[in-house]
């Protein structure tokens, strides 16, 4: 390793976008394990500055010379990018610790979460490490844990996700409409909202103010959206299930920051709340907040900016003793993106040391 | 029958509320079988004038006079007051078609969608016929359908409510609370939805702006929501299924109105995609909104104001060939209640005719 003052150099890769901002914030408020934290972005924004660690640093592009002497890069830039400069940055040295989807499925790269298959990520032949998509990651600490206990059999899974998903653009979309529908009678009539709003939805296929919209994604085969295949598949990869039956529906819902999920998770036996609740309670990531008589059930205004999965509703399915049904909710720009990214990073950084 | 012109005599019983008028603007639309319109609700909104048919009806109070004559009475009033004032009605002669839940799982109350059970309203031994929560009619059309041509045998929903199923009082706590966050950056901080919201979140337990509420109605046994519990015994009584197991989580949503929900249906045998969408196609009271590469999926904005249930993301279970995923949406105050509603009151006026 090429770490300076014996602490290794860490890249962000797509410093200037909303998960990119994400990551300094955290990296500012962890542990300083790191030497040069280096800030990488597209040409265009090159040369802003941006505060890390309580220092202004300048962005440089992305190119050969900006990934040598690093030790580690987090990468959260488009699918193609990621394709395009994840192994360059491999190839000089860095293990790369990738947050698009551009490796998620690769047999020869480990999908890591910390707090389910933490040893997954020693294992890297490519020197990629990837993390899981944030519809996934809003549920997956959670259903880890259970897992471990009772045994998952089935999932079904419906998402209510936040349009910072879609990254600035999501967010600005949303902001936009609101300006236009807020103080009006919109949303009662048929297609006002629509003829409002016009034809730029931003990233979305339709007005997402005032309304939801089920889809998020790609078309993939027989219907299926891009995200509900990435949630099926890269949780079979993490929990090691490959043949775990999943069905997802993915809805896009007019909140800024926080992914919302319902689910429905079928066990190999009888399942009990009491030993549900225990285990939520004491899971390492996951908070229990689930009382719905004090009216405690999480939602995203309640979740926005923390770390944890928090996890409410929790109640055995009424006519199958094997299935619980749970309401979870996470940051997706933090545990869903930066914060799992960050926590891979730091664990490779951490095996440095003991090496 | 105490028709005159040989038309009978109508009651709308709650005719100020946001149902009641919605259910004078169908009354307007429809073929007018009715003679006498009249409009009933509490002493507080006695003596307003409201538009039916292109006249001004008076309201008048809700006592024995006003329900005196009166053959046929769409009631939607909070339960404690259809539980008074329903069986009155029904003893002077009225047949009560009651759209609040206090008589919806009485045994001797049939629970009626005319799609899906038409013949269930003739057999009413208490004189009422009640209608099912707009969550339910938001889907049972398209489970009805479903069911008889390929036999239901488990469901799983998750619901993305509009704030008018909690009435006006919903309608005005969103618009109040988007006033307060348009133009600003809030939802991006713990708790910064909360404290510009305040303590008064409406009808909801939590603010409803750019969040979404897993929460609807009041807390029942083990941790289920009143709505979530309707949901699930309405759809066992009018599918006659009194055995279907059946999983629901409600969730409100930042949605003026329409109702959508996500539903896992698993059924007797293998179904298929290509019957699965003629039989919702054919079936009526549905629409058939299905081309997610033409970006045709329903969202509330499509579908309020309209009549039927529009039904998308026809998918096949990847992992089990006997069950279906959809995504249906439905305007809560039309099919949802003020429709439905109408539309039995109509059916049993009907019958008049015939005998």
């Amino acid at each position: 390793m090429t770490a300076r003052d014996g602490k290794p150099t860490l890249a962000v890769v797509g410093a200037t976008g909303a998960v990119g901002a994400v990551m300094l914030q955290i990296l500012s408020q962890h542990a300083d394990i790191w030497g040069e934290i280096r800030l990488i972005a597209s040409p265009r924004s090159a040369g802003r500055k941006l505060a890390v660690r309580g220092e202004e640093v300048e962005v440089v592009a992305l190119d050969e010379e900006a990934l040598s002497g690093v030790d580690v890069a987090m990468f959260d830039v488009p699918d193609e990018i990621a394709r395009q400069w994840a192994p360059v940055a491999a190839a000089k040295g860095a293990v790369v610790v990738d947050n698009s989807g551009a490796f998620r499925m690769d047999p020869d790269v480990p999908l890591v979460v910390p707090e389910v298959n933490p040893h997954a990520a020693r294992v890297r032949p490519r020197g990629i490490i990837a993390t899981p998509n944030c519809t996934t990651l809003s549920m997956i600490v959670t259903l880890g844990a259970l897992h471990a206990e009772f045994g998952l059999r089935e999932l079904f899974v419906s998402s209510y996700q936040a349009v910072s998903g879609a990254g600035r653009a999501g967010i600005d979309a949303l902001r936009q409409q609101l300006s236009l529908v807020a103080g009006t009678e919109l949303g009662t009539s048929p297609g006002d909202l629509r003829r409002a709003v016009g034809d730029d939805t931003g990233p979305f296929p339709e007005p997402v103010a005032l309304n939801v919209v089920p889809w998020a994604g790609s078309l993939r085969e027989d219907g299926w959206s891009s995200e509900e295949m990435k949630v099926r598949d890269e949780s079979r990869k993490i929990l090691g299930l490959p043949e775990l039956p999943v069905a997802v529906t993915c809805v896009r819902v007019p909140v800024v920051t926080a992914h919302s999920l319902t689910v429905h998770a079928r066990f190999e036996g009888e399942v009990t709340v009491d030993r549900a609740r225990e285990i939520i309670a004491t899971a390492p990531g996951v908070v229990l907040f689930d009382n719905p008589a004090a009216g405690e059930f999480p939602t995203p205004a309640d979740v926005v900016g923390t770390d944890p999965t928090w996890v409410g509703r929790v109640r055995r399915a009424l006519d199958d003793p094997t299935a619980l049904e749970l309401f979870v909710c996470g940051d997706n720009l933090r545990k869903g993106a930066a914060l799992n990214t960050t926590q891979v990073a730091e664990s490779v950084a951490r095996d440095f040391g003991a090496s």
